[in-house]
């Protein structure tokens, strides 16, 4: 059974993340609802880059150090003391283009940092939005990946696993796959992907409940949306920026 | 959105059995290959009870001490030391009626042990041998539920998910299931049920291809069989018996 493809593995909860070899793959940060579909939105509208730190008190702390936009939510509202939330919506490019904006939010900076501290040395973000750029990524680099999903609290959720189930959906051939989450993802996958949204509602997905009775149904079908902006999320030196083509 | 049913919260992995509240809840420790399989299999040979331990050296000890049987496999061999293995066909009735035995395995006797340190005061196990008397008591009990798949060393693994799909397919009607974990081993079942065998070859399952590499093809048919070995194993007093009908 050997051959020379690179290891793909899905991690469904940031629980779950010290399992795997975090620090010899990419490791792809997902947080579908909505940190990292809000991450591409902010880059491919121009943002000069995103750094995110996990406190709302080292958000504000940064925010003013590098007179930056502070932005973040806790359990999917604004959080106190910050100025913008989390919605993509919020970050169009008359607002965002050549800014720098510090994110703080309740699992994806969360996951993110952890990652950083269980040694991974290439981090991307993937959502919807940008999961091309993501695919082609993956498939380029040839190196073992870990789509590494932000769950809600620890709690797996159905958006992120879809998410992960995308990409398996698309890279696969290229990827030596020997793990169960990555198949559960896949076949979760292929039986949502013709209504992202009305599988969302159709299996109660908790996020979906959550954010809907926030009046935010716009934020979550512009999150499910492939796409719509194409860029690829790289973390280097604290921030993510546009990876350079 | 109030409702009087009680609550139904599925576990992947024991790594995330701390999210759930276990003190109050019917935990079903789920190790389909092959811990729980067996454990009902022995019980429905006439064992007159099965002494779960979490490591080999108390297997021994224990099996001494109360001159049973001692079993139990380690990376799904028989460990050594002990004298059984953990397959269900090495207990039959004309091995096993009215002998106790001492079990330990990789996940499934673990899971449990973790369990009652977390506070766990009413778990039964769960199997596709006895599935429909695991059913049937959730449905009579009407108390909350955790579903507590074993996985393989905190990997989650599909087996022990698509039991715990299987068990919501037949008593949804009687929870609120407001967790994603549940709707994504649901619809899991739902793609395999037709051939649960079949959808584990073709999802390159890592546990069915560990126990193909050691011949064990068989013992997979035979713990993807539902209601072969139809008993209800209750933990009490440090020992899985039948319950009492």
């Amino acid at each position: 059974m050997s051959n020379n493809k690179p290891s793909l593995y899905t991690s469904l909860s940031p629980a779950l993340l010290h399992l795997y070899d975090v620090n010899s793959s990419i490791v792809v940060i997902i947080d579908v609802l909505r940190a990292t579909s809000t991450i591409a939105t902010a880059l491919y509208n121009g943002a000069k880059a995103i750094v995110p730190v996990d406190s709302v008190a080292e958000c504000i702390r940064i925010g003013k150090q590098i007179e930056a936009i502070t932005a973040g939510e806790r359990d999917g509202q604004i959080a106190e003391g910050l100025q913008q939330g989390n919605s993509p919506f919020e970050y169009s490019k008359e607002f965002i283009e050549g800014k720098t904006l510090v994110l703080t939010t309740t699992n994806g900076t969360k996951l993110l940092h952890m990652a950083l501290e269980k040694g991974a040395k290439e981090i991307i973000t993937g959502s919807f939005p940008n999961v091309d750029a993501v695919c082609n990524h993956l498939v380029k680099q040839n190196k073992n990946v870990i789509l590494a999903c932000a769950a809600w609290k620890n709690r797996i959720n159905i958006e992120d696993t879809l998410f992960a189930g995308a990409v398996i959906n698309t890279i696969q051939q290229h990827f030596s796959i020997a793990c169960d989450s990555s198949q559960i993802a896949h076949t979760l996958y292929l039986q949502a992907q013709k209504d992202l949204y009305h599988f969302m509602q159709q299996h109660n997905a908790s996020h979906y409940h959550r954010l809907t009775n926030f009046g935010l149904e716009k934020d979550i079908r512009y999150c499910l949306t492939p796409n719509i902006a194409n860029v690829l999320p790289e973390y280097r030196d604290g921030k993510l920026q546009c990876a350079e083509k």
